[in-house]
């Protein structure tokens, strides 16, 4: 499985992906979740990917061949006017590479599905930054006031914090620190999510990231946030009232 | 969907269930998913379960006919010599009844798979209390002092609390609000999942329900645990040391 988040933010936005791959428990690997490509002072896109590998990978790749040399390809996410078309872009190039595998394997009764998802996060100048959710089938969703964050591969564990704490004005360094709640909830349930996490702030008009990180298991903060976090909720637990078990309904 | 946890403390054990019952999300209805025989001084026997309505009120049917006159039917969970036993029958039951609607309705290809699950909860006097989750197929596991609870239905959401805040010395007070806790987390992320919920507290070598209780959404203990418990999140939240973007990996 994976976790990514995506979050919307007054400041701009914030990314965070574990980095754990499998096929099967016994089977595990590193690889990126998270890449992005810019223009200096022009654009900045940054995209998430779940599911299938091989098809995620597939997909940077065609993305990456297209960025490095935009001007014999077409079309190009480098060149795309709006992120709306960028996502169409994205979105295109993921359901084609899950049909063509789908149907050069169709021999193949009950084997895997390819699908994938991706969160689409950027700003191109003179717009404001956005971010997309993009389905397997090669349509998507964008956030909004009210729903301003995505969640992809193992969504449901790390969701109850986000709900709880995210407010749209937080900073980035409070936005970062939810995110690796959020993650350290669901590493803590699901063998499939792992570490290190990759972490990504991009600051409203500024279309270069603002801070970049891998986030390994043994980084001193994310271990004070892990541990703390378990005695923070503690400590939340007991500040509540206590239960009568002497009331009737 | 449904949301069910039974819990196995020092003292004894301590079940939650939500009501809601759907067939898409245009067609709720409360159900009750919690139940119990009992024989004073000598058995308690718990039960609650998730999945086809059909198929889970089919299983309660029969072990209510069986338990009402059980010098009459055998196997009766009343009469049933250990708790591993009672577990055996319920099981035996479960499967039965999914294959025989199964097999009714194999002409209808792509329909519902009338599958369930149970959690069974109790204690036979001369015996310790047991928990066990009983799978579809009819087999079981039991809790142990490494996994000592179980849930059933929707259990990603409310199950980081379980695991950060629940500690087998507890008292019967504090698991009863953290089931709580992890049923709002719950709410608040699944439809499927509703109000009001049903509690019952099993002590020890007491064979009838210590507490059992009906709370309704206008609870006002409940309200303040819903409440308050996003407070204290955010409280927790803040809590932590914070980030600090300057960092570098």
């Amino acid at each position: 499985m994976t976790y990514c988040v995506g979050m919307m933010l007054d400041k701009g936005l914030v990314l965070m992906s574990d980095t754990r791959t499998n096929s099967g428990v016994d089977n595990i690997s590193v690889f990126s979740k998270m890449h992005h490509w810019s223009v200096p002072g022009e654009r900045i896109i940054s995209v998430m990917t779940a599911g299938n590998l091989a098809t995620t990978q597939a997909v940077i790749s065609l993305l990456e061949e297209r960025t490095k040399a935009p001007e014999d390809r077409e079309p190009s996410i480098l060149k795309a006017p709006t992120m709306f078309q960028v996502a169409s872009i994205i979105g295109g190039l993921l359901t084609e590479t899950i049909r063509d595998r789908q149907e050069s394997s169709h021999h193949m009764s009950g084997g895997p599905k390819f699908t994938a998802s991706v969160i689409l996060a950027g700003q191109i100048a003179g717009m404001e930054p956005r971010l997309f959710l993009i389905y397997p089938e090669g349509n998507f969703i964008e956030a909004s006031e009210d729903t301003p964050f995505f969640q992809i591969g193992e969504t449901k564990y790390g969701r109850p914090i986000i709900i709880r704490a995210y407010n749209r004005q937080m900073s980035f360094e409070d936005a970062s620190k939810l995110l690796m709640v959020s993650m350290d909830s669901t590493l803590a349930a699901n063998l499939s999510v792992g570490m290190p996490l990759d972490l990504m702030v991009l600051e409203r008009d500024k279309f270069e990231p603002l801070h970049e990180r891998r986030i390994h298991a043994s980084d001193p903060f994310f271990q004070a946030i892990s541990t703390g976090w378990s005695e923070a909720l503690r400590t939340a637990f007991h500040s509540l009232p206590g239960y009568d078990l002497t009331e009737k309904s």
